[in-house]
């Protein structure tokens, strides 16, 4: 049965949350350039897909997907002056996670994590929890919540198996070999290999500049390039993150999860 | 070609964009109960459908979807305080709205239509649509936007069509026939026409009380029963608004508008 | 004794609502133009006196009124682009909404209806209502809010009396014969019918576009023609709307509700 | 004929501001515990008033009154936590001078003055005008605002003669001499002078404690007695004040300002 | 032992604090123009000072500076147009007052003296305590704040002292002998007196224009002329200032308040 | 000469800054707990000495710091439940480098540096400076805003001389060897060796919880040891990171950047 919020109706949701380990997985992603082979929603199609598998380990739910993030940055993902990417402003996406706390809070949640697939968007959806849960606390509820971005449980061993020694380092990763392996695991209908630029690694500085300046920027809009990406890379990367995502939520939560097959029969 | 945004990448998005009529549509939904018989996301699956088949009409492009809508109010949706039902402030929507407004007039559009796919989210939506089209007017932009809720469109000879007479009112339609029919059309894996509760429409009061009074909506969700749908009538409802709002696009923006597989070989 | 706060010094407003029904009514309404015929602030003076009729019948106190409103629409009431019209941002009338309902809360009170006279004002006011109430239960408050647009309460009997098969619908009665009528039977020396413009009522698109095109709102300002009006009909419609307002305060309050003259000799 | 913008429809008012003196005055006033001898919206009875007459002397026009002020303070008002004080929050306040200031400059405005009639608006007026101002400038607009309380035009020669030497400061005047002198000579049937409590000026702190501590103040909500009041120091300190403010408003502006009976006549 | 929260540990703070009388002082200044002969950050210097005497006095701690302040206004500071003023906004003002007193309510202090050196500052320091005060009560929280300019505890005797007559008012004071004085009394080596302007007193207009007229300002920027101050008059403010202030402080919080170099050993 | 406009009086700063570079670097620190050996603002003390050290370098000024910091996260700071830690919200950090950078804009400054200290305010000071430079834009200005942590100017073969193969990464830095031995060189007086605890490095998880459990923060607050700290190593990294920025900002500002005591003799 599907994970999905999306594809419940409310009586079988609610029911879902209430007899299951009342858990919600929120997808946050963005509407970002990703180069001229993914699609500007690769971030929103990652993230949910990730809590799509991690739901069914530990036996909870996913929200509907945040499509829309904060606004991309030069150092991480080319920058906001970039046509197609489409992102909002801090006190939105601060507002967007605070109010979604309350929500699923209000429905019976005992835990809201919040999976992030775009690199900015995280110090937002920390702020937007913080306050929600300190208000939450404040009265009596326990609700807790998680933030993380997936890629931060890619280990070593498969970071060394995926790029053979040439990992650039996440912050440049917009539009490479991760994400490119990934969606064409998951949706390979949406890459273009044929369209992928092979430039070295983006050489940006240390600091950020406000206007941007656009030539720091690589023509591809990406950092680094997705020529090594392939569908076995992306389908490893996915199994490993899940895997260790599904021990660092049952560790969180320190409960007896059990996959979401057997405890929503 | 698809119409949609979520499928292509940025360098084909802005070639459309620039190349074509220069209209994106953003389709705007809610995460809120509708029945046990419709998923949560039915206003968004609907906006976005519907935003999909007028982008055909008009050589426009469909923007990603806002997922997450304003406030369920017990006249109109059943009251936000239904387990399922998920919604944003009328700051956030404002913020939203104002936001996208900003975003794709800085990627070269003309025009920004607001396809509005839940009934509560109409006045936050004008709210930032006004505020960003009066601070881009005082920069000397032209860009214009246009907010409409797709219900709006279907005319009085349709509603004689699908509903012989008993048609509720648009204020009860919540979960009703317009919305089951256009989903099983659009999405019949995902309707469960047997869990259909078929009560009368809901009569609410001509006021709203604050916190809502949880008796007064029906056990079902629903304001009025969708036992009258039918996939052939969602087919119907889903040509002729598209018909219509086909003809208002092309009226507002007084184009010589042609259909995107020609203006965009 | 006048029901209304503003000729009630702060000791007498005490013992009134201590002493009463403890409910408030807050007229809301904007400064608008409304033709060549009517005032700027004609929404504040009819919301302001159907208020106090209804309180003269519940036994209510009328709060001081909240003047201006949100912005005009041009589907209802012209357009916000013309010269006298004066108005608000959402955020502020929500602040409005909200903060009025905490304080009288802090004064005791244990109902507040916004009676709201100015069409584009209600969701605001729903939204400030709405996160009032939600605090104020928070604390362990009961107090309700309640809100409602006063033309709501005029029953299919009286529109034909007063329009004989000519109602126009709520959305264009912008200046026209309801309120005009209203305004001839309360304040005749601050109507001019010698002014009025004698248009059909004006046909609007069913959307909305920003910035407005002002070519389609009529000449007069007014979005259907008051000549019918007149001071009996006036009359008819304020008895029958706070007839039926009545019974819906006394209904939701489910109170004994008598007159204040009785209740607070 | 009627200088107050509540009085005129719409199309007048266009008229008068285009071929007036382009000045439009805004009464902010407040609705605040006065005692148990004054109304609650003293504040606004008052800065309607000499706005009227400042109107009438230099040729400009009174918008419709800001109703609801800042929070009552202890050491000017009593404090908030008095029940008939019904205030609002400073962002609020901010946003509605901000928000009044740029509505007058569109339509047509070249000054806009406000006028407070309750101690504590006016760092919140300040602010709000400050902003409107500098994002006017910014596009070009040098419309002016000018921001004042009434008493600081009442002169010490003045104050002699009403007081005889015992004028207590400005700060602790709140339903003192001056306002019940003032309404008594415009509003008598609102005054009841036999319910004056008769206290010397209160003593407060040089500082502020938040929370009040109600104890501090007086049982009158009075800061300083009225007992010395009557119509006629209110007549005279109206003149006194309505003439300080016209050699004001007239040095301000810098025009050849004349009486509003000739410039419209 | 210091009574500087800049100078300790956060062991050691703690330890302070709750062995201590649980007061905390939070100086708040401004980064302004004071004239040719006094530092941009006169305001946060003289605050911080007053603060360390009263703390020692009281037994309290003193918070890290709030260094920036609101706008400068023409009438009491020259304005904020001038080069070298550095302000921040009436909402960031609040929302700093509001969030230091959560934050040292959340440490464990029962007090928070918001010890104010800028003469703008007062009005949104005092909403954002207001604000918090009224949340932590709502919690459960007898936390007091409590709000002061230190200028408001020099006694009429010693004004007379110190400008033997000359006494221009406090709001013409910026700049001048006060400030001047206590300069030179605590930080000699910043003050070159060489370079005061020795005008008289500012003759400002009763009301604000916005946009400043900068021909009102002098051309020192200061408002009066500090060609009296010196270092024993800055000596003897700082000592009757401090004296008043520690009376105040003691009979606010009701307490048996020891010098912190005995509650601290 | 001092580069600290804290040291300036008005007419100084504003001649420095005219025929200087027009540069202003902002310091931005915390109010933070930082373990028992170091006092709550080493982070504004090393934002602020950095700073110094880069103005002379490149002939900038130094403008009063921006003192209380956003929140302290876990991960990176200890968590901001710990007495002595005093952070603001991440509106008012946004507001504040908003602010900021508009109010030097209009002084004259071309470029404005916002050097940070503090781990997590990175992303709310890009906010506020992206907001700013955008709005500056739109009127053509062309300020430009850089933003940097400085010890992302530590080069690797630093970390190596000064770690000596321990390092253990920025992110659990706090309290560690970087900012001990800066301060063991800037500011000895301020820190008490004696009271370092030496532990190992924090193993924090790769996920954020909220409310934080307390128990996943070292006893010490810090997130590695001081141990290895010294006075000579806090010399090397300053002298190293100065260099390294210097570098940087020459590079950015792409101007013939000379020692401020040339420019400025």
């Amino acid at each position: 049965m599907s994970v999905f919020m999306e594809d419940l109706d409310a009586f079988t949701y609610r029911e879902r949350l209430a007899t299951g380990n009342r858990l919600v997985i929120v997808p946050v992603g963005s509407v970002e350039q990703h180069g001229p082979h993914l699609p500007l929603t690769t971030d929103v199609l990652l993230a949910r897909a990730v809590s799509g598998r991690l739901a069914q380990a530990v036996g909870a739910l996913v929200a509907a997907p945040v499509v829309y993030g904060y606004k991309s940055q030069q150092r991480s993902g080319g920058g906001n002056h970039l046509g197609g990417t489409t992102s909002l402003d801090a006190t939105t996406m601060i507002a967007i996670a605070r109010t979604l706390t309350h929500e699923f809070a209000r429905h019976g949640a005992e835990g809201v994590i919040f999976l992030n697939g775009h690199f900015e968007n995280y110090q937002f959806l920390y702020e937007g929890a913080e306050l929600a849960t300190r208000e939450l606390a404040a009265r009596g509820s326990d609700l807790e919540a998680m933030l993380l971005s997936y890629w931060d449980f890619v280990d070593d061993a498969t970071l060394e198996e995926v790029y053979a020694g040439s990992f650039p380092g996440w912050d440049v990763e917009h539009g490479g070999v991760l994400e490119t392996s990934l969606m064409l695991h998951l949706h390979p209908e949406l890459v273009d290999l044929g369209r992928v630029m092979d430039f070295p690694p983006a050489e940006l500085p240390r600091y950020d500049l406000l206007p941007v300046r656009p030539e720091l920027t690589p023509a591809s809009g990406c950092l680094s390039s997705a020529a090594r990406g392939s569908a076995g890379a992306g389908r490893l990367l996915l199994e490993r993150t899940t895997t260790a995502l599904t021990e660092a939520v049952d560790g969180a939560f320190q409960r007896n999860l059990v996959a979401s097959t057997e405890t929503n029969p």
